[in-house]
């Protein structure tokens, strides 16, 4: 895991990541549906993702969880790893031991190559809703996209709250903490929600005109982050996959709600080079629901890979 | 992978399979659909699966995959691990490295678990179609619960039988060798097929009263070793999983014939201390259709991972 983290910021990331969306969109991808474990006590998922760029050299499968009450046992919530294999032999090629770590980062990514084309210009605040890994590592890698280093950041408790202040200060980030979710609608343009919420914990009437939401907590079929009324109001809904969005995720929920107009569900690989799916205006409201895709993981995992055989 | 071979010998695998599916058959293990990823050129397959049995300490994950033409190169078919996680925070508990050859050894041991129960008393002679790594495995496993060590192996050609030849009779069975599989119907009444065909090896007339067939080969929607209307003609039809016998194996094939008759579908795990499901004459052809259930591969990971720790 240090290895990795260390080869990590030699990578540009946005670019792989970009360009494993285009991809898949573009058909190129093969990507069976995700496996899933879910457990009752204490309460855990457990995600396998895996498929192949067609005529690449690697497959791999990723295995990610999140055991939300590990934290209280001083323990990350996320674990897992990714595993290489050769399209011609089916040989392991390598492990990745990053407990989760990749899978967090390329998730982070995604909401970076989500904001590049679909946040306003202008962004005075970011809000970020979740004060746990994800909140962290999102901020980071939109740190990379937009100018602001002015954050507000929800979250339950003050304590976290506090140590999340306190981390992303020390990255450079101006932070203001709230538990009430209408100080960040009411300020911010950008807004990213990462928890693991079963519940909507932005309403319709909340979000303003001009506001782009990423939305990564929600990868089951029962999370839910946002009023699915939210999807209704917004003049772009960006999908990383929409196949995956049929079984999960924010688009998921405002389907069963039967609120969705689906004509204007776009893949986040159709948006780059392609400025009628980009934000045209800056009144528009704009989603993007990221359920996160195994290509994701394919580039972080080659990248990595390349980069740890270089320091070998 | 020397370190695991060391250990298998100590482990009463028959036990620990069968246990796996009496638990698997009474409802009390999470086996969610198996993930696949197909390949073209060169043809490979590869099968995730992966479960728990509730309440236990571990959830397993196990990649295995088969890749045919390897052998052309000097390399196995078969590659693969398992991998150990937590029910209780999903960190890693431990990747066994087998090389995908755990997979053969339990797909083996559940074929020997079948014979224990559904092979007719007296057996002159076993017969294995396939002369592959399951072919032998096979035979080696079902040394454990027959007497017999006549064996007839039917194979495509004459340098991968002689090979078999040798390898089995260094083990202590008497082998002969055959290119037609009427040969091993006529002598043999326990019969194993082994083999990754996608047409049937085994036709209905050439079957004859009082023979139990074990099909290990078809693990696949496409795979198929036996004609669907063995599956019609046979008293017992016996499966590892009902539900996964739907889209895959060879009573998926017999239902896709429309010839099979499902009320006599039972399975392997309901099987041992129930008179009525095992063979009850010997004039009945039975069969058993193995596709490979993930509790198996809890079962065998399970018992390694405690052999290996004693070890440390």
């Amino acid at each position: 895991l240090k290895q990795i983290r260390q080869v990590l910021d030699q990578l540009d990331l946005l670019e792989a990541i970009e360009d494993g969306f285009i991809a898949y969109s573009k058909g190129m991808a093969v990507v069976p549906p995700i496996g899933e474990l879910l457990f009752d006590q204490p309460p855990g998922d457990v995600h396998i993702k895996y498929g192949y760029i067609t005529g690449e050299e690697y497959y791999v499968i990723k295995v990610a969880s999140g055991f939300y009450e590990n934290p209280k046992h001083g323990i990350s919530s996320s674990s897992g790893l990714m595993l290489m294999f050769s399209q011609k032999t089916g040989q392991l090629i390598s492990i990745l031991l990053d407990e989760g770590y990749l899978t967090n980062i390329r998730t982070a990514v995604a909401g970076a190559v989500a904001a590049r084309y679909l946040a306003p210009r202008s962004v005075d605040c970011i809000g970020i809703i979740g004060a746990g890994i994800q909140g962290r590592q999102q901020l980071e890698y939109l740190g990379k996209v937009v100018d602001c280093r002015d954050v507000m950041v929800w979250g339950i408790n003050e304590r976290e709250l506090t140590a999340y202040k306190q981390d992303m200060e020390a990255l450079g980030f101006q932070v203001s903490t709230t538990q009430e979710v209408d100080k960040i609608t009411d300020r911010c343009r950008l807004i990213v929600t990462a928890t693991p919420s079963q519940n909507p914990l932005l309403r319709a009437d909340q979000i303003k005109k001009g506001t782009h939401i990423t939305a990564v907590g929600s990868d089951t079929p029962l999370k839910n982050e946002l009023d699915p009324r939210i999807l209704q109001k917004a003049d772009i809904v960006v999908v990383d996959s929409i196949e995956q969005s049929k079984s999960r995720g924010e688009v998921h929920q405002a389907r069963l709600s039967g609120v969705l107009n689906e004509s204007n569900l776009v893949e986040l690989g159709q948006v780059p080079g392609n400025k009628k799916w980009e934000r045209s205006h800056e009144d528009q409201i704009s989603v993007a629901d990221l359920t996160g895709v195994v290509v994701q993981d394919i580039q972080i995992a080659k990248a990595v890979f390349k980069a740890l055989q270089k320091m070998a």
